[in-house]
């Protein structure tokens, strides 16, 4: 599967007294691109837990900062999930940001992250939906 | 009844890229004060919701800020809840910060919050239970 | 000057255990209108504060909480700025959402936010740049 | 060196529409820990950017989520911090919840977070201060 992308803009409820992105502010960045790439295959995480009763979470994830985003940058958030189990997702994931004055783009963050699904009722893993599984074949 | 108080420190997390407390961060201490009000007489929030089923929401509020809180400051956030009404409390709150090599205590925010008390249930107004009630005679 | 309107989704980061969006993340929301109107002129924030030293700050706000808003809406934030002194602009502004079903737009929270223009180098109020006072009149 | 430990309430602006603590909020607490850690050692972040020019900045992390942590959860996180070259230090951390009715802490996050200590001008690396290198010993 290509790697699915998503745009966001730097404000300063994202940034720190050190003039640049706080770190946990990240995670808030990553986790609107899975939720925008499961709503590019047609599923909003509300409709999964009320329909099939299906929940997601983050059980680990590593990440590296590789050079500090700031205010007002424009930033392109990418996901390339992968199935990792019976019941969970990796998702390699990338923060870059458009490289001023050169050809390319910087990375400003490299993250690993394992998301399981789980029953909404007992929060027990459950099979990944059939329609996960056939979009990450 | 006399005001109620909490010490609240500054983080980064609480901060933006002006170097300064970030505006909605406030928001954020006014409510650990209002929650550890209503604990210091004995109740929590998820008590009240699972027990006799009641819910706070915010209904509205006003907020002045008067100067500016940085990095590692050591505030205090009062509140001085009053009843409004059948099912709904007013808590006047302040934001002070210790002077330093002062007497007194710098106002860093002026702020009055009014809570409406609901039913967990269908999320109705509904009466203040009696012992906030009594609390607030 | 018409309202000017910038979408915003809801994710996971901006709710909370009572299954709404957190009173303190509507403030985020009018943050990200106000920035994007003044981008909308040419100017961001940071070249600002770079440029001709001028940086803004909240002073006071009034919030009214109409309905919650919940995961996955997709809500519209207005702002009508007008000038409210030399060194001060008031934003009534509004967040809606798209009504189900219906013709119109359900209101989700009023409000009024007051900025002032400081001297990056001092923060001492500052009279408005030439290019605001002329796109406010 | 000895785990410092550093007692975190859990407040609505922590937990999100699952009903549980955001998986971004746990990287808060973490750094709360490491400042207070810091502080017990008589140094806040504010004068060590202001004196020596010290600023630290997290360069990777990985984190597990073993259990969800709730509204008004009592929560304890830790630290113990560790040299890890000559401008980094790796801070081992946990996060614990009193366990109800048992005798020990249930294991809520368990994380690795990597700090490298820079020069506040430059933002490059700059070996560690005196005084974390003899309390690393």
């Amino acid at each position: 599967m290509s790697a699915f992308s998503w745009p966001v803009r730097v404000y300063w409820e994202d940034t720190d007294a050190a003039g640049v992105v706080y770190y946990a502010s990240y995670l808030r960045y990553l986790e609107r691109a899975r939720t925008e790439w499961l709503r590019s295959l047609g599923y909003s995480q509300r409709s999964l837990a009320v329909g099939p009763g299906i929940v997601f979470a983050v059980a680990s994830l590593t990440i590296d900062y590789r050079l500090p985003a700031k205010l007002d940058d424009a930033l392109t958030v990418t996901c390339e999930p992968c199935r990792s189990g019976r019941a969970s997702l990796t998702f390699p994931q990338h923060v870059y940001r458009a490289s001023a004055g050169a050809a390319g783009q910087e990375l400003v963050v490299e993250a690993s992250v394992r998301v399981v699904c789980l029953d909404a009722r007992n929060l027990r893993p459950q099979r990944l939906p059939e329609f996960l599984a056939l979009a990450l074949q």
